[in-house]
């Protein structure tokens, strides 16, 4: 490479926070050692964070460049890789980190989804392109093990998970993207009970690659003679190359790969056009047992799919905010503000110069809130398993909180951390926006984040169209009864309580606006809910993020009061006063954004649909 | 090329809304035929509009992504520029658009700012690296015409004008980029009056190139024994080649380019690191007769760079978005939403779907009002012209809106430009991030526009430190005014009416920040300044903005009434309709935030101030 820097790591995590949120936030330790998580504990899942770190940093965290300047190559009909992903690959499968909570039986060690959730984050920020490749065998792992019959899961899941093969989900066609029932893939039953599967997918990511002995494909399709629609759609178990009863390759199972794409970034990941059947030889399994389920099967993968993408966003914003901290730091420009006018005054780091501390304790304090929230996504999923059998209430009471937060996760998550990104460069100045700093690479890479799996409007027009309509409305009662509970009970607090108005605010805002899309729902006025449903999405995720953040303020005020007042604890002090400013910056000046949301909103203006299409312009 | 879109134009500009602006909205006619613009009437203006669109797309706009893709090379100490563009730069010479602003006595056709900040817009937006070339070359010619002696503008001017030689503005140093008064760039007086430069200068946009004979760097240099800071700084004309004083090219002026950077976006445009005097031969004249006047001369040239950088931000944006409108209009996916769960119902064109609606609609209120907000600083410009001399007091009123108004259209127009490429790739779905599409690089390209001839915040805190207290305050208080009085004519406008109700509490919360800036200098509580800086230009700017919008729906509303009720008139119908639409969706999506920005800096929160620098991350 000529680039010195292409195989440097330049990922940067802060394992203090990570372990802050889990153990002290939101207390994993009390569901550690009880089932199902009887073999873990609090020094089994920091270190599971700690080594982790480590693999990322040197073997994932040097290829990032590496992976973005070289691409990725079509040849012959098959993908290689960037130079090094393939010993990556084996080292990953090796290291085991990807399989930390899957089930044992499986081959995976049973850890909460909230500590998979960190571990996931690590190795996307490490290498987000990289990271897809196996980040896609385990959700098409997780899809078989849900749905697949005993004989797929023992033909498909051990070397799905143990990384010898890769996986990949196939649904978008030329014509059918956000509209998925369009497809035009068919699936023609045979007499063994089989499918020939043929069509065209496009935007697959890691569609073909050299690193996996053999890649399976879920591919929606349509049965000949289903429904039209996703009503009529089915899933197929797809292998590149068609597996034998006693798992040995057998030979092609014509999937072609047509072309992969040029990108903005993301490009060590390939992302392919896939042809199924050109020469009426690819054969694909139903999975499960019956057809036209597709849909519903697919959606299970989205929503891991979708969180992942959350995880993927909170990961580039934090390396890029941390990236940028570490150049602040060094940089020195200009004379602090109280010399501004001498110029014989020293040089001052910028991070001394108020607009850098503006934009350093902006990204940081949207980085953790949002980590905050998909930690407490995940732990929802956990306390699913937890009380699942034993308690449905409060099992039912999770899966709803599961279901609500997905479209937040996915959608705030990466529009926020394109802007994360943004500001970062901003922080860098001229540096940012050269290729010998790495954070012009993470605002690439993170544009691609709000539109796959669901572009953000999708993920919107989900949450205000389905989740929050669950189970009556409860789902969204119970997220705005647990808000108003934590404002109720520590609106008195010496130092968060003046924040906790805000907060109060913002959730009341947030009840009102549901409240009014509701009517629209209910008197004809269909066409305002589109409209207004992105911003919706952001009032809810604001108040999510801020109350977490105070919440977590709350706690560190309480844990700093308690350090002993001398310099062994000067550290633990900076982290505490950290936590309580970045919660003060965001309710400051975050949340009030979201009472004048709805003030907009209120105004129920509809010149985006009243407009005649010809006045957009005159071409 | 490997990729077949890589020598199509793909660059899109509304004619008709540009000359609504300079001929209906701001009625240039009204200045035309008469001194200084005697020479030009409407319809001569109207041809140069669109004779440089279609020069701009057939010669320029093929070159966008062919520059963008092979980028420039250094070989053997020369940049070279990417394939066609030598062929290009001498069309444009020829072509002279460039020069329609220049005094005649320039070779030049006298025309005004207004009109050429619009042909600037269409240059820049078909390729923008390219057009930085020329650019430069034009600013370094505006400064020696301003500030040089008569010799150096009888030498210079010709040759920068006519296209035969390139220009820079050499500023920034390794440890000088914001902090442009820490320079270490010396410049030694020698015997014969003329200076030896020695230092090394960065980011130098078009520093070095293969498309003109010569390149005449404006260097700005310490003289031994002047003082420190940004008063110690004399500005010079260094050229790349000596010149003899008549004009021919006497050999080397040891000005290296020691590397070229490699970017994010605005590949085409060489941005090199020059070492000026490595081997002692580096000679330069001080420009014009006075030193340590640099920074003042370097500022006058400022002006017109930002102003060209908030065009450029325009001119992308715009492209973007039409090239979206496009695609929205194309593109089939889903059906309308009066059958969005029928699967059999017809697939219509997405932009009959409400969120894409409400993208296309922000993006074009955004581009056309900052266009507005840029004619309108363009047209200060021309009536300082019109008024000097004979009316000094109109004359102090127009340049006070000039200054005013500047920083507003760099940090805006370019803020704005990238939310606005970002939405268009939203638009576009997937393949708005891969690079068959053009508006990735406009994203890509846009980035820069934040940070270069002064970032953001230093365009803020030009705005608030400087450009406020102008004139004892009468230039901000004569722009709320201006506001004031439209609010007043207008409220009981029949379409337009309530939509001002909107602007008149934002200009209302606009002055009220002002005031309660003022008292921050004035008690003491400076680091606030900086703090609020961004926010309080974003508030400016949004009123000035919506503002004209709202202007232009009056006169809008007006031409659509007075038009015959057939069919003859369905387009011009439709074009008065966008404005009104675009005009009310800002005032009630965007304005609203100005009082929201209002009440975010009333809190006067500190906490980006008060969280210790260790505080920020554990690291």
């Amino acid at each position: 490479m000529s680039n010195p820097q292409a195989s440097q790591n330049r990922y940067r995590a802060d394992l203090r926070e990570m372990k802050f949120l889990l153990f002290e936030q939101f207390r994993l330790g009390e569901i550690l050692g009880h089932a199902p998580f009887e073999a873990w504990g609090v020094d089994e899942a920091s270190m599971v964070l700690d080594e982790t770190y480590k693999f990322a940093c040197e073997v994932l965290g040097p290829l990032n460049t590496v992976g973005d300047r070289s691409g990725c190559r079509l040849e012959g009909g098959r993908v290689y890789t960037p130079e090094g992903f393939k010993d990556a690959w084996n080292k990953l499968a090796e290291a085991g980190w990807r399989n930390v909570s899957v089930n044992p039986e499986w081959g995976g060690q049973g850890a909460p989804h909230a500590l998979y959730a960190l571990v996931e984050e690590l190795l996307s920020g490490a290498n987000t392109a990289f990271n897809m490749y196996p980040g896609l065998a385990h959700g098409a792992a997780e899809v078989i093990q849900l749905f697949g019959s005993q004989r797929q899961k023992s033909l498909y899941l051990p070397p799905l998970y143990g990384g010898q093969w890769g996986g990949t989900m196939c649904l978008t066609e030329p014509h059918a993207g956000s509209d998925v029932g369009s497809s035009r893939t068919t699936a023609k039953k045979l007499d063994d009970g089989r499918y020939l599967i043929r069509g065209t997918k496009i935007f697959i990511s890691g569609g073909d690659h050299d690193m996996a002995d053999n890649i399976v494909h879920l591919v929606l399709a349509r049965v000949e003679g289903a429904p039209p629609g996703t009503k009529g759609l089915s899933l197929f178990v797809v292998p590149r190359l068609r597996v034998k009863d006693d798992g040995t390759i057998e030979g092609s199972n014509d999937v072609a790969v047509g072309s992969i794409e040029h990108k903005m970034g993301i490009n060590g990941s390939a992302t392919c056009v896939l042809n199924f059947g050109e020469n009426d030889g690819c054969i694909g399994e139903l999975l499960g047992e019956v057809e036209n389920v597709g849909m519903a099967q697919m959606f299970k993968m989205m929503n891991g799919a979708r969180i992942a993408v959350g995880v993927q966003g909170v990961a580039v914003a934090s390396s890029a905010f941390l990236n940028a901290l570490d150049y602040a730091r060094d940089r020195k420009q200009g004379p602090s503000i109280d010399h501004w006018k001498d110029p014989t005054a020293p040089r001052v780091p910028i991070v001394e110069h108020a607009d850098v501390r503006r934009m350093l304790l902006e990204m940081k304090a949207k980085v953790e809130g949002i980590r905050a929230l998909i930690v407490k996504l995940a732990l929802h999923q956990d306390m699913v398993h937890v009380h699942q059998g034993s308690d449905d209430q409060k099992a039912q009471y999770h899966q709803g909180q599961v279901d609500l937060l997905v479209p937040l996760v996915k959608a705030y998550g990466s529009d926020q951390a394109f802007r994360v990104c943004e500001m970062a460069i901003q922080t860098y100045g001229g540096a940012g926006y050269i290729k010998d700093y790495p954070v012009e690479q993470y605002c690439r890479d993170a544009k691609i984040f709000s539109i796959y799996e669901g572009t953000n409007h999708i993920q919107a027009m989900d949450l205000v169209g389905r989740k929050l309509a669950q189970r009556g409305g409860q789902n969204l009662q119970e997220f705005l009864g647990d808000v108003a509970a934590f404002v109720q009970k520590h609106q008195g607090h010496p130092t968060v309580g003046p924040y906790l108005a805000e907060l109060g605010g913002a959730q009341e805002a947030l009840a009102g606006t549901a409240m009014r899309m509701l009517t629209w729902f209910q008197t004809g006025r269909m066409p305002m809910v589109p409209l207004a449903a992105n911003r919706f999405l952001e009032m809810m995720s604001a108040v999510a993020v801020g109350w977490l953040l105070l919440e977590g303020a709350v706690l560190a005020a309480e844990k700093a009061a308690a350090l002993p007042n001398d310099e062994s604890a000067a550290k633990d002090r900076a982290f505490y006063e950290g936590k309580r400013h970045a919660a003060a910056y965001y309710a400051r000046h975050v949340l009030p954004e979201v009472r004048f949301h709805a003030e907009v909103l209120g105004r129920e203006d509809r010149s985006a649909l009243d407009i005649p299409t010809d006045a957009f312009a005159t071409l």
